[in-house]
């Protein structure tokens, strides 16, 4: 059985089990023979073989279970196969399955409604997409049509999804070989742990970040800037929640500069941060927002741009050059209903909450506490990063092998994990239980303890 | 009761019954306040209702049905409710609806095989997206890193998605206000009803069209040309079915100049032209093939790069650097199993073919001797467009007006229609029966004798 590298986004390479099921070696035969797969060189890839799910579990054909502190690509914010969820998509499916964006569907209308009221009054109206990177091209595009100016500037510590503006305003390595548009400028967000302005508290860290984006600001020609493009907590980058005073900090300058605000709440929103729109928890109001991910937690692929009232009125009159043919689609639509609708009567967004509060951000703590090796832990909700670095004192990340060998002792203990770059991402979905993240604690514990034996 | 300017984008404005049900009222009101459509200013619309479907048929909540002669937006090719895909789609439903990518999945590994399977023997591996426009990007991201050049051409009669790059690979209207890139230029293909190359004859306008994309190609500098782009029967644009030696005279000119030839088979591809791609008609085989809509008939959002074997290969070690969170989406590859089964156990591509033949063709033949203001047909299979002039000699387009009046005149007599600037654009579901096609030339009959009488 041999082990090879991994790309930086899980499921990971797992050991299959001795005696592959039918089914099973048939999957993996098949994706082998024919599915290219994202990120990755194809001929080192062994993908695991996920065969079903159910709440914050899946397993394989070969009847190995594992939680799911992954949330997959953290969108499974409901769990796997939430009955409600399901049954939502099951019920249009026997109505209607798709339609065209210009007629008027009623499924559609009803998730754009629940999406509105989940947010603060200044927003009308939604304009749905498949998925989170085309939500940016066009929230980019309405960026640049109502403002007149062209640059939009983003961190270098981003992730904003594939497509052309979206992975040109991404901040890591995907956007180098993909450098093939104009209108695009970056700074550096606020990271204490790692400071690019040579900050010594989390009050120095933030007023330097936005003295840095206002020269940035100032060189580019704020006339010529249409919007600051921003994850309010980035998430692939390392889940860097902002200081408090941060955003209020970015709204006054865009405020200042006629620049408008366009939060990436893909990953984040939806309960990841214990709030329904991660906005909500740090005193900010953005004017365009692009969500995707935890308003269905992927059950089918949606997501969308929610855009203010005045922005929207802009385009009374004016047409609206962008659109994609599954825009409000009504199977994903129906998804997001029925997601919306027991998230809140179940009290998810509530309990993503008081599991950061009262178990994650605790158990972590004391699991850094045991630990040399985790150098930083920072979050909220059920979105977290384990920040691992060879030595407390350089902060020096440690090597990809080392984060190889914990993924390999969490799969072996039955825990999907999360990794990206030198980090574990601790990301369960929203309803995950007390019992499970004590669990998960308890495995992330072991995984640790047996690699920094090897060491 | 207002009408109001249409988008060119299908379901049109509907004067809507007299006492419309709760239903209907309550998904006009809901999308009138929170959904923002594409393509359109806002203020203008009135969408048409619509509740449900089956086949080629589409209703609304107040009794009203239609014959859908759009296929919404020319994807619906199994028509609507196809008990197949929607038994499919229920049954993954139950098992897993999402996965990450990295993960194998026997659903996808199911649907990348059925999908080479229908292609030339040189394709071996799929990339899946959610959509046409990712599609492209991702075609034209493989193109650009084998070739190590960036330009891609593409002509100016296009359609190819609303995102980043392919928003600038696209000719049309859409591209202006989306001019944010670099790496694109454009060129013009064959299209002898209305000339670009003063050609009098089908052969002359092929020859010249070869010969201008070779001045472009040498003028551009063929160097730097990673692709050219081109979809294989031009859809949005007309319906630009191309004379039968341009395709392999451009396959000549890529292999003369080092260039990739990928072909956007996102409206032609899977039946629509009676072949299961549209390149198995015209004596050409691509590098890279972009496609979705016809696929699974959009039932869940879905599409895809087709990619030749020496292509995949080129990232068996090098990193491939684009990925999107729902690739190879679960319940849209389960869609696509479902679709393409019962494609071939149904003889769909065949019913598209012998429709175009025997009926379509014959019939839109017919209707052009009666009606002056036909002054061209074009088409094949269930892919049709009649381009209408105020006058045969002067070929001038009608005006919108005149294009509104017909497609009020057709709904009024139950058939939904798909328009484009000046042209009527006869695009059924592949499943369309004799019956259903005699029906759909007897309404159009009647709206252009109407809409005659009143000029
Ligand atoms: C913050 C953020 N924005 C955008 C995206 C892109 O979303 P998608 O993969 O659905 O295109 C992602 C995906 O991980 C993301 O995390
Ligand atoms: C030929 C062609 N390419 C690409 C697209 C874009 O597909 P999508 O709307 O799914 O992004 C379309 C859509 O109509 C198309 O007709």
């Amino acid at each position: 059985m041999t082990t090879t590298v991994d790309t930086d986004k899980t499921p990971a390479s797992v050991p299959t089990a001795p005696t592959p099921s039918p089914e099973g070696t048939r999957a993996y035969d098949l994706d082998r023979a024919h599915v290219f797969h994202s990120w990755s060189a194809q001929g080192a890839l062994n993908p695991m073989v996920i065969a079903g799910g159910r709440g914050s579990e899946v397993w394989d054909f070969d009847g190995n279970t594992y939680l799911d502190f992954s949330s997959q690509l953290v969108n499974t914010n409901m769990g796997h196969q939430h009955p409600a969820i399901i049954d939502a998509i099951k019920a249009q499916a026997d109505i209607l399955a798709t339609v065209a964006p210009a007629a008027a569907n009623l499924a559609r209308g009803e998730a754009a409604q629940r999406i509105v009221a989940k947010a603060d009054a200044h927003f009308g109206k939604v304009f749905f997409t498949n998925g989170g990177a085309d939500a940016i091209e066009n929230a980019i595009r309405m960026a640049r049509i109502t403002t007149g100016r062209d640059k939009i500037l983003s961190t270098y510590r981003s992730y904003h999804g594939n497509t052309g503006a979206a992975i040109v305003a991404t901040g890591d390595w995907r956007r180098m070989p993909n450098e093939f548009a104009r209108g695009h400028a970056h700074f550096f967000g606020p990271f204490e742990y790692r400071s690019e302005f040579w900050s010594t508290s989390q009050e120095q860290e933030c007023e330097r970040a936005l003295q840095h984006l206002e020269r940035v600001i100032v060189s580019e020609g704020a006339s010529t800037i249409a919007a600051i493009l921003l994850e309010t907590v980035p998430g692939t980058a390392g889940v860097l929640v902002p200081p408090p005073g941060y955003l209020p900090g970015v709204r006054a300058l865009c405020d200042r500069y006629g620049i408008l605000l366009i939060l990436d709440e893909v990953m984040c929103g939806f309960g990841r941060t214990g709030q329904w729109f991660a906005w909500q928890g740090f005193d900010v109001v953005p004017d365009l927002v692009a969500f995707a991910k935890g308003v269905n937690s992927g059950y089918v692929p949606a997501g969308g741009v929610l855009i203010s009232e005045s922005i929207a009125n802009e385009f009374e009159t004016q047409v609206f050059p962008g659109g994609l043919t599954y825009s409000g689609h009504p199977l994903a639509m129906a998804s997001i209903v029925g997601s919306i609708d027991a998230m809140d009567a179940e009290g998810v967004v509530e309990n993503a909450r008081t599991i950061g509060t009262d178990h994650l951000g605790p158990g972590l703590a004391e699991l850094a506490e045991k630990h040399e090796m985790i150098g930083n832990v920072r979050g909220l909700g059920v979105f977290w990063a384990l920040d691992l670095v060879d030595d407390r004192e350089s902060r020096q990340a440690v090597s990809g092998g080392v984060i190889l060998q914990l993924k390999k002792a969490m799969l072996a203990r039955g825990l999907l994990p999360f990794s990206a770059d030198n980090r574990i991402h601790v990301v369960p979905p929203c309803i995950v239980t007390p019992d499970q993240v004590a669990q998960a604690l308890s495995i992330y514990d072991e995984a640790f303890t047996e690699v920094e034996a090897n060491l």
